[in-house]
């Protein structure tokens, strides 16, 4: 896998630009997850939030595991996406315990879960138990799987071996970040997740993403969905006019 | 219990003072968990963290719950326990993925769990299924349990709230903070949640204790427990001589 790895960095240098054309302000909603994790966050700040998802028509939102049951009562049959967050944030729990809480999600409505990979394990050279631990959530939760790397944690080579890891595990997404660690999503490594993954899985980008001009950068690099909790003032700035 | 609350904090105005003798350096190890809780520590940070712990004679470990199993078994028949982290650092996943959480912990040995509240249902005024969730807890884990109330996100009303909360459920500990957000303990707060807790439970003191004068000052306040990284540096440094 060494060796895939590097011969993934090299050919990267040589043809990993890419710019993909920005969406019309019309379909930006749908490229983002509106967010919120922090965990002071409130019930009402969660049916605010699901609020706002359905007027802006977001792709989703994305709240932490307790509100699920909440916010799946107020997005209704509206259509904008449940998702939430497993092993968040720092992804050292036991595989055990995050596919369990995966499936709890599930259960109570959540139809996309963004689980957080274990970078202990994958710094400790233990591939295996990485790739396992997200393909049995992959295989039993039945639900998209975003799988979180925390690039600002990881060496050019460890975020493309994660991307490696997470395509051949069956997830839908390699995710740059939290958001709660030491930095957020950087073009540079959506780019790189974009070219490792070679289309089998998207990109999202997350962490830090609070304007359009740092969304529309995310997007044009490669990132397929955008995890942000300024949805709100970015899709405004979109249309130059408040929603 | 709002009047409750603004009762305590009138009488802590007054009587709240509290000077405990520091202990001697050879009882400080016993003050520590040996904590190591960041999400990229490896197998061999785990591994020196109980070899650590042993030769201090640390009360115990605390990391992530990924590593009890490795951890249980190098830690063997030392005498040093194990403690972990529940609903880590956020404390806002569900209160059944908490409880699953904790018990997956002490079945593969923890013996000791720090768990973070439901910071978000506080906020809401939920303070029914904070205790609830904490109470399930202790009832089904049956070991110590010390519950995480992050003072940082806190006014001095909820914090005294949360304690009366925490002494109502069972657990054995209220603890300062989890050292992953806005800030950590301080010495106020301290002295705080023992006055609050009126004897009833033990207080730990934990985030960004990274020397022997901030440890003394925190045990002086009242903290029965120390969390911290830098366990080694501070026992040097209340020797005089490196171990």
């Amino acid at each position: 896998m060494k060796d895939q790895v590097r011969e993934i960095l090299e050919k990267f240098k040589i043809e990993g630009e890419f710019h993909r054309p920005p969406p019309p302000p019309s379909l930006l909603p749908q490229f983002i997850d509106h967010t919120l994790l922090k965990p002071e966050g409130t019930q009402e700040d969660i049916l605010k939030l699901c609020r706002e998802a359905k007027k802006a028509k977001f792709y989703s939102v994305c709240p932490n595991p307790c509100w699920i049951p909440l916010a799946k009562k107020e997005l209704g049959d509206s259509g904008v996406q449940l998702g939430t967050v497993v092993g968040f944030p720092l992804g050292a729990n036991s595989s055990d315990s995050k596919l369990e809480e995966a499936l709890w999600c599930v259960r109570h409505g959540a139809n996309e879960i963004d689980m957080v990979m274990n970078i202990g394990f994958l710094k400790s050279g233990n591939f295996k138990s990485c790739q396992d631990e997200i393909q049995r959530i992959v295989e039993k939760a039945k639900v998209p799987v975003k799988v979180i790397i925390e690039t600002c944690l990881l060496t050019d080579e460890e975020k493309v071996l994660s991307t490696l890891l997470v395509v051949q595990s069956g997830a839908a997404f390699v995710k740059t970040s939290t958001g709660f660690s030491t930095g957020g999503a950087k073009v540079e490594d959506v780019r790189l997740l974009r070219y490792a993954s070679q289309g089998k899985i998207k990109v999202k980008a997350s962490g830090g993403i609070r304007t359009l001009s740092q969304a529309l950068d995310m997007i044009q690099a490669g990132a397929d969905r955008i995890g942000t909790s300024s949805g709100m003032k970015i899709i405004e700035e979109a249309k130059g006019v408040p929603l």
